[in-house]
């Protein structure tokens, strides 16, 4: 076996990735330096592949710009993103971005950047939570168009819970941290996104 | 000052508890013997009290029906009740209980007794959880005719930030131990319902 | 149906909540920019409701002075007001809100100012925790003249147990992050008062 | 709005839920007397619907056994099917379940019968854990020809780490309650699962 | 050193405690079997020191009694003891236990006998909690007089705060699993016992 | 009755603490401003007692220093205290205080400050943890002529059970969040404590 | 690549795992039925291993002794071994179990019944837990003379911070379960051993 | 006994540690200011020991180096080391420290100094966690000739059992932070590195 991945020390890049599962390996910059990342990012972009890198801080961007020409930098999501031109749609519909509240948007945002770069389209439904519900009952179109929704929620989550009795597609749910106190930091939202009763 | 209590060894009974709060101490049984719950039961009963003892088991029952006449035991609520002839009705409206599955019924038939006992008219809502949305829905105008809504449910507890959002008076939620293993024995319908955003 | 909402990309108003539940929405200003707030406080007040967002900073407030006329900012409880002209009172009673301890205050000036501008009269009694009881029993008339009792305590939340085996009225509890490592950032307290034995 | 659901007291049948999301009510047994199950079987089935109960015990199903003709029980997954002459296939593909242990098939097995129930072909690969990891390698084939992969592991749930980097389609990961003291009843499993890197 | 233990295989016993510390080794029954404890038993009383064994099941005094003549079960505190001919008192003043509830009694029980076999007079105070504070209020001459007070106590265990904030002598809280479900065995009573203000 | 309180709005002081229980209230700083600080330090001086605030900051010893004549602060401990000279010892003897480690002597001298000031003689023993056992095995002198010990300390806070097994009198464990990621921040110092088995 | 393991369909038996660790699988018996734990001890020794299956029950090693000519049950260690003929001594020095108390001894005897069937001598020492601190300081020529230490203890599990203190060689801690209620089923020990002060 | 310690009145320094474990003491420098941290270095030095110190800040290594000639700060792993000139290689083979990811570099890092201070050759095998097996199923030779395996990840921790799972030799696993918020700041790998599987 002809060993596809290029070392450089402190990171071993997993080139195999894109073949074996249609994208390349996704940086999570927390953690690393800034020099790291743009090492990292470097060597993607020169290997042709759409860059992904997440939790990025301004700091992480003003390395890999230096590095990456192009680079692009999504304060709200802390995505920075590179070779866009290489983005493959991949024609499997539409992905729908629900939020319960504005707090919720950021986690929101990198959902959808990731979703995008992906080569999916996207839609945003944001600050329809459960406490008044017409908001998402209203926008049932919205729900019925797309092939899958991810509900973003912080506090007790139970938006997700909703939307799973309403959608006939995959649900995907991310707790956040927005709340008081007694969400604990996302915990109460994560407890209840994993006990959302899954409606067949 | 006059100590208006009665020690038994075993138990100091507060009958204070009924003029200064309106209702006479409630017996919780676990933990005590039914020797323990028919005696304290027979010395609120001679006080001319109405009798609510929860948590009781069918050993309880028996034991407290040996010590005072007229005794009735509810099995889905373990709740042990008599003298209910002095119940007097507060005036203060309707009660709706309502659960979010069939398998909450036990406890909500703890909040009914009680608060039967105490004197308020109760009304049922049952199994109208989330994941059927239209459940709930259909049933505005239960929701409107309370004075309070107690509602029940385990898994993600999602169902009590709903109702909040839908009704006008105070909802007090209930989390129970329905649910697979990730509720965690009801933890995660107590967070769930502590983060549920309170509309005003 | 007609939609009563403004939508405004990163939020969705619910502007029918003041018709069924008798208040606007309050904004919850963690997570969100200052432009963010400002802008649905701009709408809110347009809409001639009265505002309140709480957890607001002082970047909040400055936005929002420059969208809304009249807002002032209680840097204590960190709450934004506007439109309080508009306050209806409701006509059902004081409102108690009584606290442990003197570092338990501003989460006490959270509850008054909202009481306050849902037009409760409100009543303050700060800093009788349980380990000077006199302190509670010798003002027994205030807590009996309250319609409703908040009590707010940190470390283990044992207040709220005695103010309940004293009131006649509705007790509720809220739990802060005031204490020592072992109350664990408010668990403490939050699992004391949810433990308070409810007499009747 | 013709309310298409079944009151019985102590539950509210949602009929509209197979038209809305593709297949009927599934009854959770746990909580609810055979009684209860039984009645809400019948129902099911009565108006031409496939039936699946989950966590029964051999009292659930011999309740349900009286009340519903060919009802069949499978007590490796405690579920309780019947009506299966009318599953519809749903043409998307092959679901396969993948175990660490022996000890985890009883949950794969509620997942197979579940996935049968809602019309999908469906594969084992039982006892592949990461200790041994040459035993998951050796069959690539058969993660290649899965439309959706369902891992399921108890201790540290890392096998759905290792089928999350070795697929290229959705893996949906269970963890079970396997496992020394230290796993906490699955809680290990549940939270390595819910950490395992999502490869694009 | 002349080592002052006697090996029995599965047991090293600690004589020198007596002398290092005031009394003998306490044997604690769980996770024994009923001839370990009957052996090391033997060998205490064989010794002439008094015999305290806690959370003894009636299969382990059934042992026990076999082995050492006189002993005498306790079945609500759970204790064996035996050679109480042989305890010394130790003339430091009254141990003053108090309970919340009944259900606490035999937790209370416990802590009664290993007073009491330790040479110090006791007093109880039972069903004296916060619910009804003029249950304690009106018993501080038993507080004054007593040189500790032992606070046992489940649910939010606020009574040992009120008994702090009362005595003038060490108090010992003890948590108890009386409860209902949100006091998680116990662990309510535990926090709001670790953060009862300690007084001077 | 007459109210021996002084109420200032945000503090509600207890002044027949110093009959009732032997030392003034004792303030805890954080959470309350330097202004409320100081305001009560200057109520519980101008009494006549001697002062103790713990958790003070800098600038919380800034306003008290403005309001009370002599006040001193330890930067270590983070007490501040006045009214020294009226100090009165109390008899009873020493009180030792051991730490496990260096890093253990923040909270060791705030619990030497709180013994100076109500008028006992302290001795110090630290850096004597477990892990060089012999540290604390070759000062048994010190060990044996305390009253009472404290022991402090962090990660798994074994120091308390080891002395606890060599000491005679009562030994009070504080635990700290000294220590790697596992520590949890003290929760392991204090289970450690809590499961510590109390020889008689 | 030939496959060396045979597919029972329940089970994938590692056979290679015997030639690239130096032992066959062990069976983990929780969860598994007897007639599965049965056919795979079958296989295992047909293959001519050493056989080891934990965590087995009487009905366990009943279907066991049915299958493997020979097989042994130890009800303390709950360990099924046969084929005991075929351990190999390894060599490498005695491995010693410590325990802190006799109710430790079941997960000692599991330990050492593991390391035995390995090809390890073994020696015990039990019931030496830190409130009698001399039992273990006065046995120090048996921890001189391990080559590795197992330490098994409940409660605090402060023995195995003694021990890693005392020896040179590599301590493994194995929390119990054993302890009062604060021991939470193991955790104060499993925290506290996470925590010990590893000296070089 | 002669007391081989140095008492500096905040530290006790064990130098018999030297002879009883074959490594003097290692500083932990959280909680210690950096005066107390080259106090400590400096009379470790004078001893003629080689020097470690963990978690070290910059201002701790200023101290240091003034103590200390030629003390050295690694800032990736915050380690200080002096006296290297003494470090004694031990012969036992090479300590192979391979992590999941970039970011888990600096706690690999302060395991690496550790081993190397303590005599032992190293490598390195970093970034090669399970997304991409083949990252480490390439590098076998690494792992065959090591002697001691150490495993750092955060996330969920699987890397671990998938090395114990391939490596003859004892394998240690290394907890990290690193990870989105359902890490739980590490404790998901900490629990799942617990639950590995140890195969023989």
């Amino acid at each position: 076996m002809t060993r596809k991945k290029t070392e450089t020390g402190f990171a071993t890049i997993d080139h195999q990735r894109e073949s074996r599962q249609g994208f390349p390996e996704v940086i999570y910059c927390e953690g690393k330096t800034p020099a790291q990342v743009a090492h990292i990012a470097g060597r993607i972009v020169a290997h042709g592949s759409v860059l992904l890198a997440t939790r990025g801080s301004r700091e992480h961007f003003a390395a890999v710009k230096r590095a990456v020409r192009g680079a692009r930098y999504n304060p709200v999501s802390r995505t920075i993103t590179a070779n866009e031109k290489n983005i493959v749609p991949n024609g499997r519909g539409t992905i729908l971005v629900v939020t319960a509240g504005t707090s919720d948007i950021p986690v929101a945002e990198e959902a959808l950047e990731t979703a995008r770069v992906m080569g999916n389209p996207t839609e945003r439904l944001f600050d329809v939570g459960v406490a008044g519900l017409h908001r998402i009952l209203s926008r049932s179109e919205l729900l019925e168009r797309a092939t899958v929704i991810i509900v973003v929620a912080g506090m007790e989550g139970a938006l997700a819970s909703v939307v799973g009795g309403l959608a006939r597609v995959p649900v995907i749910a991310v707790p956040t941290s927005v709340g008081y106190g007694a969400s604990f930091g996302g915990v109460a939202a994560l407890l209840g996104m994993l006990n959302s009763a899954p409606p067949a």
